[in-house]
């Protein structure tokens, strides 16, 4: 038998405390913790073939149906190389009879069930569903942590993927990087409660890459200093404390405060760097007039105009309401049956429409309802397996 | 005779170094020191006439042809009742041969010479111009700087237009504001060269008042601490060298980096305040794309989405060339005859005009062009004088 295969997938993480900046830009080590909430993979999720055969000649992959070269990744070569050496230490040495994968060729095939145009965080989940895939075709015997070493070695924020729930991406101090892992600050089922709505903003301009952005920060705003010092180790037992006391407010309040310094210090950026756009900033300020009367919505912005607001489960068909009453048409996958399960809500009465004009159609072009939820899952290939018999992708783009 | 009158007009100043915060809201006593530039009252200034007579039977006062309260606004009283005890204590006790003038009434009439709806500081020109033509009604002994410690306590950057050229607000340290004053850095005439161009953007939102949103930044913003302490005293020495050496792209450099990281603290406030919007971004593009070969150009934007363009004579047709490649048909106020002395230069060759999108017509409503110029003046009241022999406006709105 020379034949070996996993099919995995892994979800989106969401920061609530944000990673921006690297301290060493080859390992990917940040100059920061941070926190994150894993989505659920029923709306967002990267999925993972891998094959392993003594027929194939060299390493091959395919990224949504199109072949892409691997040697010119060096990220993608890192977790390769570190993965093969961790079957070679871990079972292939210490056990004769283990079969040699490490020395056969693979090959790979990813796909999101998302669109990458969508500017949604596919790098995270596609990163840690590639180290979670490797993981099970060289039966590493790794916690979740120990992965989250590998994975942050392709994208930084991967390495909060590989959990559910709430996970703090601990910074650590060595130098090679032994101790910058994932943690499981609680499970998805901690706080069930927890519900996201992701708005995917409309935008002309293609914005800054975060690798390109954040070593720009690092270079030249003299805020990021102030924050990576003063504000982030404080702010981060701040937000542990909140999830662990399932204290809505405060978590909502840490999440907004870390969004807008996050996207301050890229406007401190020489030159600045901007991701969100009017109408990102109509979002907040509709969430922060929703919250006017005590707080009942979050909203949080990665590198890019996309808004995802987090907010406990009653409160979602309100703030669905509100949405669409800016944004009228969004498309809005309704996968959780929001709208199955109650009449579309009037606005809050003290809510002040004028706060933000109505946006014309397309402003947001789609909004979807999703929830924390649970980390990297393990799918039979046999029956989800991206690759064909040949080993060859079975669908190509 | 019991009647004395006094007309002045008095100039608009642009900050380079941005005054955000008030360690004292009554006396306005800055948190940090900040620095302007006078921009030249043939485009814009605000012109004040006062008169006092014993005819009258109480404080009036009408901006721009309307009547306003003055018991209402405190800032207002506090110059009247300041000038007043300067004239009584300087002049009055000193020779009892002087006119009474501090104990008549007095009629104000003010009125600028551009919208206030454009977003451009009239506060700062108002009350520069409010106390510079009450120092003159009142004969009082004092120098611009004495004069500005009164008319900072009307608006704090109001300190600021009493000086023509390059000037600082040094926030000094004492608590009765005492030493919280301005100074000229350079007067005009030290470096003709350098000119400004205007946009006035159009914007659907109302921003928070700059006086409202820098107490909420003091309250809330982490980032502002260290900006106060660590950043700005070092950015005050260096714009000063920059400008005793009329040294351009260190000038601009300087002013761009600040006017980022005032926004930036405005972004870091909870909840975040935004003064820039899509359109103000664009222009930050462009500059930044016009600069890339070389500082040519450094805008600035204070709260409001405006935007300032500073940078020497000779590049201002090349920037008024882009400007309306993005921006067509924005209203031109050739009124230093830009368009007489050259044509339209075309796009330098190296500009990727791909940057921004061309925006629709009124996203810029008007583009303004002036330069770093004098200080208050003098007008004779009998010719300029905005007040009729009864003592009212002869013009109402």
């Amino acid at each position: 038998m020379t034949v070996f295969e996993a099919t995995c997938t892994a979800p989106v993480n969401i920061a609530v405390v944000k990673y921006w900046g690297k301290r060493d830009t080859s390992l990917i080590l940040p100059t920061n913790s941070s926190l994150s909430v894993t989505l659920s993979q029923d709306q967002l999720h990267s999925k993972t073939t891998i094959r392993a055969s003594a027929d194939f000649t060299s390493d091959r992959l395919w990224l949504n149906g199109i072949e892409e070269s691997i040697e010119k990744n060096k990220r993608l070569v890192a977790c390769l190389r570190e993965t093969r050496a961790l079957r070679r230490t871990q079972i292939e040495d210490k056990d004769p009879s283990a079969p040699k994968i490490s020395n056969l060729a693979i090959h790979i095939c990813s796909e999101n069930n998302f669109p990458t145009a969508a500017g949604l965080a596919s790098s995270a989940s596609g990163y840690a569903c590639l180290v979670y895939t490797l993981s099970k075709l060289f039966e590493l015997p790794l916690d979740a942590s120990d992965l989250s070493i590998v994975a942050r070695q392709g994208s930084g924020s991967a390495c909060r993927s590989l959990f559910g729930g709430f996970v703090a991406w601990e910074m650590g101090t060595k130098e090679d990087g032994s101790d910058s892992k994932a943690v499981q600050i609680a499970p998805e089922t901690h706080w069930p409660d927890l519900q996201a709505m992701i708005c995917v903003v409309s935008d002309e301009k293609k914005g800054t890459s975060s690798t390109e952005g954040m070593q720009l920060t690092v270079k030249t705003s003299a805020l990021l200093q102030h924050r990576i010092k003063e504000v982030v180790p404080k702010r981060m037992e701040d937000m542990i404390a909140a999830i662990h006391n399932k204290d809505f407010p405060k978590f909502a309040e840490l999440t907004m405060q870390d969004s807008n310094q996050f996207h301050a210090v890229c406007l401190d950026t020489y030159p600045p760097i901007f991701y969100m756009n009017d109408i990102s900033r109509a979002i907040i300020r509709i969430i922060t007039e929703y919250n006017k009367d005590g707080v009942k919505a979050a909203y949080t912005f990665d590198a890019g105009p996309n808004a995802v607001i987090y907010a406990p489960k009653d409160n979602m068909a309100e703030i669905y309401a509100i949405l669409s009453h800016y944004f009228p048409n969004a498309a809005f996958d309704d996968s959780m049956g929001l709208l199955k399960e109650t009449a579309l809500p009037s606005l809050p009465k003290s809510f002040d429409t004028r706060i933000s004009p109505v946006f014309p159609e397309g402003s947001v072009k789609q909004i979807l309802h999703t929830k924390a939820d649970g980390g990297p899952r393990v799918l039979d290939s046999a029956t989800h397996g991206l690759l064909n018999s040949e080993g060859l992708p079975k669908r190509l783009a």
